[in-house]
């Protein structure tokens, strides 16, 4: 059944954006496409969203988010500060590895879709990062890190392990030894974090 | 003037192969562009190499080549093995970003001929990883780092520099804030490197 301006909402909308986007990749999916998925004029989805650009960064973030999401749980659990910081950084990677894998299409049409939406992106980090930095900050004050300034030193966790959460090389998350070299370059971090500064 | 059947060197053809490349691109390039730009028969470049793939790859491994032995110098100078280390791996984002930033186009060309040549690449991988083995090794001889297996530890600090070197990274080569990014990095990774392991 159609929804109604009462029932349509923005969350309907971006569902049905996903599976327009699914459908028909990101070159080709208009707004029209996903009114008609949706049986209801594209008025009604220019009210959620005023632009096609709008909806296709709405959608963007919306698909970020459910990363960010899962993994914020991790930031409060129990366990040591270097724990939370192994579990945090291996889940990154199986949930980037899992929407790479399970879905190649979409995930390809979601990689279109963050170069186009740069701001998206940069909240996506930036909420990442702050979540490592809650991680290292607590592992500061109980002196399992030797760490000044956390927010800096989780910039540089999340850069060094983007070869296992960025898009660009999930080619290499299918090969073969990549779980070792993860746990080479977490081990090493982990030291670093650890160590005294020089 | 065009080169006879004896000064017609294999290392003559792929500085032509490069010309062609950066004129046409890596689409349309073909053998007999190549050999049209020497004056000489297309017969006479496939005496040199076998296949249009076979100069594909040879002209990728020359360009990666240029890389390695730049850097190779770095291995065996004086300093340090913690100041070439630094030296190393800023020399070699260095020459990335140059290559990236001096001439894009060739930059993205060479990105694609890199994609159909992944055995080049990884001999190039292997190449630059074995640089940084015996750098390490050397500090773990002499005390400055504490590791086990070096090219394990080698390994390691190749990827989680990645963002500093990988072509797919070029984008955020000419952002403002890297060098502290990427100085960051490297510091946490040698103080991963000189603790002692857990």
């Amino acid at each position: 059944m159609a929804p109604t301006s009462e029932t349509l909402t923005a969350e309907r909308i971006l569902e049905a954006t996903e599976e327009v986007l699914r459908r028909h990749g990101p070159a080709k999916a208009t707004v029209v496409d996903v009114a008609r998925a949706l049986g209801v004029s594209h008025g009604s989805v220019y009210r959620h969203f005023r632009t096609k650009a709008a909806l296709r960064e709405a959608v963007t973030k919306r698909w970020l988010d459910r990363t960010s999401e899962r993994l914020a749980g991790i930031v409060e659990t129990g366990g040591s500060p270097e724990e939370r910081l192994r579990a945090w950084l291996a889940a990154l990677f199986e949930a980037k590895r899992h929407k790479a894998g399970d879905d190649p299409e979409l995930f390809a049409t979601y990689t279109v879709l963050a170069d186009e939406n740069g701001a998206a992106v940069g909240e996506h980090i930036a909420d990442l990062t702050g979540q490592l930095t809650r991680i290292i900050t607590a592992g500061a004050g109980s002196g399992t890190f030797e760490v000044s300034d956390p927010a800096a030193a989780a910039r540089a966790v999340f850069q060094a392990t983007g070869r296992f959460h960025d898009p660009c090389h999930a080619r290499e998350w299918i090969r073969p030894g990549v779980d070792e070299e993860f746990t080479a370059v977490v081990d090493l971090l982990l030291r670093g974090l650890s160590s005294p500064s020089p």
